[in-house]
């Protein structure tokens, strides 16, 4: 039996991705991450989301990137920008190296599993202008990774599976739809309040309403105001 | 004035690394990881360094690796081998993914403090099997640190540097001596005890000691047994 490792952050895309795992004939290994969010809401939202989906094991691994600085989604000095960004900047809210750090545990577990891919719910279309999103980066950590391992070295190769990397967020949603995902379950706002309510408003939020919109599904989405 | 982020370990290698990056005009930001290493002694160690070295910040980041397993470094219900291994064989000692985790969250902080240059102390000829002590694993993270960055993004490279990654430990001890590290304060041992203590005999003070003896210089190591 095949083995994946999947990150799960409680959000819409790596719900969606985990459906598209096990899809796929993987047994699911879980791997989500306490990195000091604003919106621990999310961590709650992961946890629900892998009980419902059936995962063979669930790891939540504490970060200290808190220390690190630098970031709206860790730093609560400052601000979450609630208007849209321009399309060439890089947002306030990007964690530096965020997903390099994620996919390094998660390529240190697969070594110890055996398992041959790890999936990870990037999206380079419908996404934030975040560097660590694009193709050209999941195509040289899967390079770096083979040279990293012993699973590498012995011929094993891993393989970095971002299946939404090329899907718009209407695309994504009726993936996830027809997987059977429960959207209600998941917690894509960047400072949900204590209930996993949505402040639809921020960035994450606006592309998330927009998916169900286009897509022409039903917003399951609880918000604690009124979404612009 | 140019920045780097150095990893210290509190081992011979990185002492000599954060001498290197210092000798070449670098500020120095030092990064030390507690991963559930069995010898917290070389936390000790590193913070012993990083004092006596003048450096401008010291960040201590703790890992939830342990969680992962794998390793006779983390996992205690493993024994550290006393015996050599066999060249062709990656040992038990491999801490799955370990240097591709502390460079990711190096790069992080690199990004946050607008550094040019990450130190890393692996070196490719006196090594212990490790996959990812080798050039081409560092060539191929240094590719994907610039695909994954801001910095990247707009032109500011990251460089990784592996000074030591050619030279024998002889010639790491005698750079070292000549840029006036106290290798006293050093912490090579796999075991070591709760005095930072040596055992002598695991692989790394095997490799250690014979690199004194074959730079002609006084091994300063405390044993807390005969070494072998």
């Amino acid at each position: 039996m095949k083995k994946a490792v999947i990150l799960v952050s409680g959000g819409l895309d790596s719900a969606t991705c985990l459906a598209i795992a096990r899809e796929q004939g993987y047994t699911c290994y879980a791997i989500s991450f306490d990195y000091g969010q604003r919106a621990n809401s999310e961590l709650d939202a992961a946890r629900r989301l892998v009980a419902a989906m059936e995962v063979e094991q669930h790891l939540v691994i504490p970060l200290g990137m808190g220390q690190l600085g630098g970031s709206a989604l860790t730093d609560t000095s400052l601000d979450v920008p609630e208007e849209e960004g321009s399309p060439d900047e890089i947002p306030v809210t990007y964690v530096p190296a965020r997903n390099t750090v994620f996919l390094s545990y998660a390529l240190g577990w697969a070594e110890v599993l055996d398992a041959s891919a790890i999936f990870i719910g990037v999206n380079a279309l419908d996404y934030s202008g975040y560097p660590d999103c694009r193709p050209d980066f999941i195509g040289a950590f899967e390079r770096m990774a083979n040279l990293a391992t012993r699973a590498g070295v012995e011929g094993h190769a891993i393989s970095i599976e971002a299946p939404l990397i090329n899907m718009s967020k209407a695309d994504i949603i009726r993936c996830g739809v027809d997987s059977g995902v429960d959207y209600g379950l998941t917690v894509s706002c960047y400072q949900a309040d204590g209930e996993g309510r949505a402040c639809g408003r921020c960035d994450s939020c606006r592309l998330r309403r927009k998916g169900f919109v286009d897509a022409g599904v039903e917003d399951p989405t609880r918000y604690f105001q009124a979404p612009h």
